[in-house]
């Protein structure tokens, strides 16, 4: 195996169930329905980062059993993807270990806003997370995993998506939090073996594809396989999933992917 | 009843198990064992409110299925305490709707350099948490509940612990972070029924009270019980509780105290 592709969330940024809700969804015992909020963990023979830290990053490398980081990526600085910054530095406890945190200019902004300390290179007791930042300008490398940032629309703020490439193959792409490509997205993602994309519900939303917009982007791609993540409590797994085209599934938490 | 205090969290900054850590509490399946970060939910006849909004506030308000909020109280701006402020949104989902943050000086500014959204009146998207900030100078009620901030010492940041009192009557303090107590606390704690305090772990902490300070502190206040709570991995529940003296024990996640 090369790269192993965990789902640490596939929640929205308000999570499901959601607090106060008693739909269906946000009732359900299928444990798809429990959605944390959105986050990849991706494991290579030399390394392994996550996409995105977001408040509930503590459990989920509590439930996924991670031992060790080797760099933190970030699609955007909203909140439902960056509050869980603080406990990355669980994984950078030694005093002179620091941590490879990429990053849009926007984003890295945002961060040293927030987490001041972490990249402020006076404070450096052990307990404090000491961040590496590494803003995103084009194609990079993590190991032998080519990772290409891809732009596209999302709310105000500037949002990448990524697309993994090992050894030339375009093994995935990752979108959590999208409205729109950009001009040239589905041109770079061709040949891409599997897509996971921002598919929020079934009503439209300004700054999330919906279940058809989302199920259109796929078509254009044509991955041999579709994930769809940041989901909301309108969306009841099971019910759901049924009506999907074949080759398009919904990503749950804990869903691990291989190639 | 008049006063519900439930303990969302008992947990340190890391929380318990800590990712990465293989110690007997850590491994523990004592339910007591796990931790989430520090965090009390205060309900009254009249209200309902909590003393700081962590990581873990989404999980916990899910768990005590807390339905209702009507204002959030901080003790200082430590991330651990601070980063599910975003999650409290889902109580103030009417479009006009605000809720009122009560913290000392330096937390709101904190409040505000991470939250900005949330305080710049600008935004009013009914999505958003839409903060009203409130100064805490002195002694205030919510309902009628009198509040009393207690200054205390923790680390470099200022820190209050809250008195809890009705009708006149002392019911509780809390100090969820503290070093050592200002000279004038165990005089205003006098007569306090129940004493909730910093317990951190057995051997000394730059900014925490370990086990011995918080049992001389709570020595000092003498009230008719105590719970010792931000506890770390150091501490399994059921081994360190028995060597309690009669009247102090570990609180843990979920538990209820009532008047």
């Amino acid at each position: 195996m090369n790269l192993e592709l965990t789902f640490l969330g596939t929640g929205t940024s308000v999570g499901v169930p959601m607090i106060g809700c008693d739909c269906e969804t946000c009732r359900s015992t299928d444990p798809r329905d429990k959605r944390l909020r959105s986050s990849i963990h991706v494991s290579t023979p030399e390394c392994a980062f996550v996409v995105d830290a977001g408040p509930d990053f503590r459990s989920q490398c509590l439930r996924e059993n991670i031992r060790t980081l080797d760099a933190v990526l970030f699609t955007h600085p909203h909140m439902d993807h960056v509050t869980g910054f603080d406990d990355v530095r669980r994984f950078t406890i030694l005093e002179e270990a620091v941590m490879p945190v990429y990053g849009l200019p926007e984003t890295l902004e945002a961060l040293q806003r927030i987490y001041y300390f972490s990249f402020n290179t006076v404070n450096r007791w052990r307990g404090y997370l000491k961040a590496d930042p590494k803003v995103i300008n084009g194609l990079f490398r993590l190991g032998e995993t080519e990772i290409t940032p891809l732009p596209v629309k999302h709310a105000k703020v500037n949002t990448t998506g990524f697309l993994f490439s090992r050894g030339g193959k375009k093994l995935c792409a990752y979108f959590s939090d999208m409205k729109e490509p950009m001009p040239d997205t589905v041109e770079q993602l061709r040949g891409v073996d599997t897509l996971i994309v921002d598919g929020l519900r079934l009503t439209p939303h300004p700054t999330h594809m919906n279940f058809p917009e989302a199920l259109a982007f796929a078509a254009e791609v044509r991955p041999r396989q579709t994930w769809l993540t940041h989901i909301a409590c309108e969306i009841l797994h099971a019910r759901e999933e049924q009506k999907l085209p074949i080759g398009v599934n919904i990503a749950y938490d804990g869903l691990k992917l291989q190639w």
